[in-house]
């Protein structure tokens, strides 16, 4: 059986992200799954992904760590969340806030592993923990603040 | 007399950046001036740069930030380094870390313009802050912490 990735549940209407929606063919499209206490998703970048000759672009590390946050968010609704049976859509979150270090380069060539955890989850705010892993070894940390979306509301500030 | 962006002046070799690098063809290729005391540079998303439906991805605008606030990096040297003078070619910076706050959506079809002002300059180090702004309204505030790169050096972990 296929795995299905929290993305393939998100409603249709909000599945055009650049990052990670599935529906949008210039796109990333990017699959987050739970792999054990841990949220994964891989990424392989192109040839032209580079930032100094070798290496990734770091925009397009921030870019894989925002939406593999947001996929950990509603990975962690749809795990822990109240109404995790009331839906079998997932909850759709965008980011208020993100940080990124970026620990060493991050080598061009190889798949890129996302690995997340979850720090918090309050109310409509998941905070989660996004490594990127390259050959094994961590090569820059994210910190996602996700917010769930409320139906006609897309306001982050609050 | 038109124009010459910080980018412009990146050495050949290290001007291949996804966000920034001049002879990136598949790249955003962003150009960052001096106005004034603030750095600017602009960009339109394309319509496939969604996030939800009416808004810009949000890991776009984190590489936009990104790589204008490296660019401011380079710009802070040309205008306040030591060694002004002392070469045509730009100072060429990575990031080590990268903050942005989402402070309210960012609308997909006007141009954005990129704002950086520095912070602080030390060593290797530039410290800026860049601000996204869409029709006149700031909707994301970035910090980028950037480090110039030594030959033969790039690990930013120092």
């Amino acid at each position: 059986m296929e795995k299905i990735a929290i993305q393939d549940l998100y409603p249709e209407d909000l599945s055009y992200c650049y990052g990670c929606g599935r529906l949008n063919e210039h796109g990333h499209r990017i699959k987050s799954y739970w792999e054990g206490d841990k949220t994964v998703a891989r990424f392989t970048p192109e040839s032209y992904h580079i930032a100094i000759p070798g290496y990734v672009y770091g925009g397009l590390i921030a870019s894989l760590i925002d939406c593999h946050g947001t996929g950990t968010a509603a990975l962690a609704v749809q795990r822990y969340g109240e109404d995790k049976n009331a839906s079998r859509e997932a909850a759709r979150f965008v980011t208020a806030s993100l940080k990124v270090d970026f620990i060493k380069p991050t080598p061009l060539g190889p798949e890129l592993q996302l690995q997340g955890e979850i720090l918090e989850m309050k109310g409509r705010k998941v905070i989660s923990e996004i490594k990127v892993i390259a050959e094994g070894k961590v090569t820059a940390i994210g910190k996602v603040v996700a917010v769930q979306i409320q139906k006609g509301l897309t306001d982050t500030n609050n």
